[in-house]
Order: C-alpha cells, then structure tokens, then sequence
C-alpha cells in the first residue's frame, strides 16, 4: 500500500472516529439543543451517497469509513430527535 | 462527467455544506455545550489529512469540499472556545 492511500486511511480514521465522543456527549448528557439537527440531516444524506460512490469506485476505506460514519450520525440525529 | 463523479460532487456539496447550519446556529446562539470539542479537533485533523489526499491524488472536488470543510469546523471550534 503506497503512503497516499496510508494517508488516505488515517484520515478516514479520524473522521470517522471523531463522531464518537459526540454520540458519547449527546446520550450521556441527554442534552442536545446546541447540536444542528438541519446539519445532521444534511449530512447523513451525503455521506450516503458517498458510501454508494464509494461502492461504485469499488473503494474499500471508502466504504468502510461511511458505513461507520452513517451509523454514528444515525445516533447523534436519533437524540436529538429523543432529547430535543 | 460521468454519473459517479456527479454523485460524488453531490455529496460534497451536501457533506460540506451541512456545516453552515451548525456555524449559523453556534454564533447565533452563542451557545456551545452539547458540542464536543473533542469531535471537531479529531475532525478538524481528519479533514486537513483529506485535503492533503486530494491534492496528492490531483482531485479538484476533493480539494475544494475539504478546503471549504476546514474553514467551516475552524468556526465551530471558535465558537466552543469562545461560548464553552
């Protein structure tokens, strides 16, 4: 695997990771009301099609990073929707 | 272009700018507690790593989605900052 696609997965790690202390802070806290729910729509419907690019360009960090990340921001959007 | 290029520049378009509503609501608001700030510093890292990978693997909407990202999660981490 060559530095770029090394680079490329370090990066998807760590966005992809940093969603968990805000799904962490928002069931802990069960306190949402600073968290942008317009945003969190926003951006599941995107990293959704960024999974299905990802399947079409048949990339597999690619994949792997937005199907985690879809299930993340699944939980942030679904306390939100729980602790208005 | 073909599809998959279309769909990819979608959801760029979608992924980045679902961050404006959570700028616009942080200064609004002036409040930032149910924000984690440890998501956007993990974030905020992930997505220069991302720039660093358009512009090595010479993707223009790759560049201008992760540009465009770091300037609106810098925002954010203003605001957490300045409204803790």
């Amino acid at each position: 695997m060559d530095k770029i696609e090394i680079l490329g997965l370090i990066a998807a790690a760590l966005t992809t990771s940093s969603f968990v202390p805000q799904v962490y802070k928002a069931w802990k806290q069960k306190s949402t009301k600073d968290i942008s729910l317009t945003m969190y729509l926003f951006f599941f419907t995107g990293i959704v099609l960024w999974l299905i690019y990802g399947i079409a360009i048949d990339s597999l960090s690619m994949i792997i990073a937005n199907a985690i990340t879809i299930v993340l921001s699944f939980f942030i959007i679904a306390a939100k929707l729980k602790y208005k």
